[in-house]
């Protein structure tokens, strides 16, 4: 017998896990689940509105009816051909013509994300993403060893020639030798800043991705969550307007249940040009074989029975929040801090004076007023950002909401005067 | 608005994505799935067997108890604790000594496979595999671009100095510049052979990989379904007994619950030193989160009530299958045609003689007889293994096993008289 020397593990792991860190974000947050906290952190659905009784007749329907024990069994890597025909008909409705075939089931959005970056993402290759940008979509392209250039969305409105704009980033790219390998936006009530892209931005956005050669990703977590004003059409509807099928579009949906129905059973799913989604279904069959068969049975029979009905009853409640975040923001916070009014979703961003900082905030109010946020500047690949913060008021009552944003603003408005010329050394130890 | 050419997906792909192609037994499979065909190709388990009726009853207790919002929420990427905790207890009872922070709950043992090739494989890193072995790792490590390596685990018993046999790995490594990233082995009833490997032999194999100075990747799918002959330890538990603690094992133990209570749920988990546990937790934040919450409750509930009973339960009904097969492979087969006889799971592994193909022979076993397999050349990296074949009897009756190996034997009796020197003209065309 050899002498066993522990393993070292820094060198067995590939060059890419040094990518894979911890968010210190997510490891103050969990240190955070305390009763007496009020946290807009979280950016989760509210648990009470979850169709609960709707779900579980569903299990029990299907697990005591003829199909019960082939729930249990394995099933193709493809999905649960009767969820992915009702999926063809909801993206049916928001203006999207596709087949079965044109669609894969994945465990919530958040493995589609992973998937694309495992299937497009090679190292070094330059991914275009928002600056901020969901943190999630980070993490999941970041394995794959890309470079990120900030997708300045805002600027496609402004500019006369898209196609200057193109070169930019072909000449950043190139001097990167780095291959440009995809575009990631959330177009929809985003996660962190709750904006929504115009249909001319939109078209402009495909426009740009057209004159560069590369994938659209559409995450459309939150689409479903419109409180007000006209929906407006994924950019996969819009693109398929000009080219003419699915299967010619560079855009690639990425839609969930999570936030309408359960995000605890993990369905989710990709719609794209059948060439993509036999890739990703292979993906799929090498990743985990399927997502499981039983939750993709039981979606496809609460989806059918009640959709509908359960978007008109989140969406109702989420708007009275927002509305009460936003009085409450205009009641308690000092002038220099600005926020987003989003239209539907569950975030609402903030921007703070540019000397104030997000984390050094988060640390103090816990401390002292014990409410909760996200700092915005995880969500920036540029380093920027420090000075915002994520807002959630899915998870909290109108009058917690209010109580938490007085708070808040009581704890900014001390800060905001701090950090006034000359005020510097008198700040608090405690938000170091 | 430009002139939107469609997308050329095969330039937008990753690398990678070669490595990624459906595999032709697979399409092949999906085509056999007709009633009037005695199929052994499966290797999955007879759905009669599965604890609906305990399963139904956890998923009725968790969605109408106090924690059924709960469970249908995002949770934590380690995975529900009490499943976490009981895992614990189950890997005592194997000799695994460990806690609650050397498990992470993965959907499916599949995902752990995968899981791990993105952490431990660069590309052109070498990972160490038997040949024949599991077709499903190799597509879950395939998309980390790894050379293979055969692992030739029965020469560890022959030789005399497991030095040599390092050197020889280490050598084959460098002469393609490439850095030795991990072995893997399924040690119970491997896919596709059956075969165990001997407690003599896993200290050995320990030997080897420390050596090496790489993990070893141990895939426990089948281990529970011992029908006769006495447990041998897990490689986890033999190497802990050598290091002193889990925390300095080299061995990952990827566990499921897939071959014992259903595989619709996918619930799998890996076992090992914490530091791994942790990135492999990062890993499962990025990829997709969480297994579904309501899975891991019901599969806590499950396990807990009914794991033992269930596992006696069908290693009975399957070690009587595995009686019928060898019995009827020993009545049915020709002269020159050997198997292996497992202790357990779900596989016989035959070896034809050189000159048949068992491509061709399943081509004209479903055609003339109606009997699918698995031709074995897929499981072998190496090229070989053309003339060799896996049986599942997991999903036949007795009497389905004795008529299709009939029908098996007289094909294959057929074959070789045809493929007898002389003879090969007058080969039916039918299994070109």
């Amino acid at each position: 017998m050899l002498k066993s020397r522990p393993i070292d593990w820094d060198a067995a792991y590939a060059g890419r896990a040094d990518r894979m860190r911890a968010s210190e974000i997510r490891e103050l947050l969990k240190l955070l689940e305390q009763p007496d906290i009020i946290s807009f952190a979280g950016g989760i659905p509210d648990p009470e509105l979850f169709p609960t009784s709707a779900i579980s007749d569903a299990y029990t329907a299907t697990l005591t009816g003829p199909s019960g024990t082939r729930s249990l069994q394995y099933s193709v890597s493809e999905g649960y051909p009767p969820l992915r025909r009702w999926i063809v008909g909801l993206m049916a409705r928001l203006g999207v013509s596709c087949g079965i075939d044109n669609i894969v089931i994945t465990s919530g959005s958040q493995q589609g994300l992973d998937f694309l970056g495992k299937l497009l993402l090679s190292a070094g290759d330059t991914a275009l993403v928002a600056a901020p940008t969901y943190l999630g979509a980070l993490h999941a392209f970041n394995p794959y060893e890309p470079r990120y250039d900030v997708l300045r969305i805002n600027e496609l409105d402004r500019v006369n020639e898209i196609d200057a704009v193109q070169v930019r980033y072909r000449h950043a790219a190139a001097a990167a030798t780095s291959r440009l390998a995809l575009a990631y936006v959330v177009p929809d009530f985003a996660n962190p800043t709750g904006d929504t892209l115009s249909e001319a931005t939109r078209l402009r956005l495909l426009d740009l991705v057209a004159g560069l050669g590369v994938p659209l990703i559409e995450d459309a977590a939150y689409s479903a969550l419109r409180f007000e004003g006209e929906p407006i059409r994924p950019c996969l509807a819009l693109d398929i307007e000009r080219c003419g099928h699915i299967d010619r579009s560079r855009v690639i949906y990425c839609g969930t249940f999570s936030k309408t129905i359960s995000p605890g059973l993990r369905v989710g799913w990709v719609c794209a040009a059948h060439d993509l989604v036999q890739k990703l279904v292979l993906t799929k069959q090498a990743g985990d074989l399927h997502s499981a068969t039983l939750n993709q049975v039981v979606m496809h029979q609460v989806a059918e029975a009640v959709y509908d009905q359960q978007v008109r009853t989140i969406v109702a409640v989420y708007a009275k929040r927002r509305d009460a975040m936003l009085a409450a923001l205009a009641r308690h916070m000092p002038d220099g801090v600005s926020w987003t009014r989003p239209q539907g979703g569950m975030f609402i961003w903030i921007t703070l004076p540019a000397s104030l900082d997000g984390a050094e905030l988060l640390a103090a109010s816990v401390a002292e007023e014990r409410v909760a946020f996200v700092p915005g500047g995880a969500f920036f690949v540029d380093g920027s950002g420090r000075n915002t913060m994520r807002l959630s008021y899915s998870l909290q009552s109108e009058s917690g909401i209010e109580e938490g944003i007085r708070r808040l603003g009581r704890l900014i408005a001390r800060f905001i005067s701090q950090s006034a010329p000359g005020s510097r050394a008198t700040a608090s130890p405690g938000r170091a």
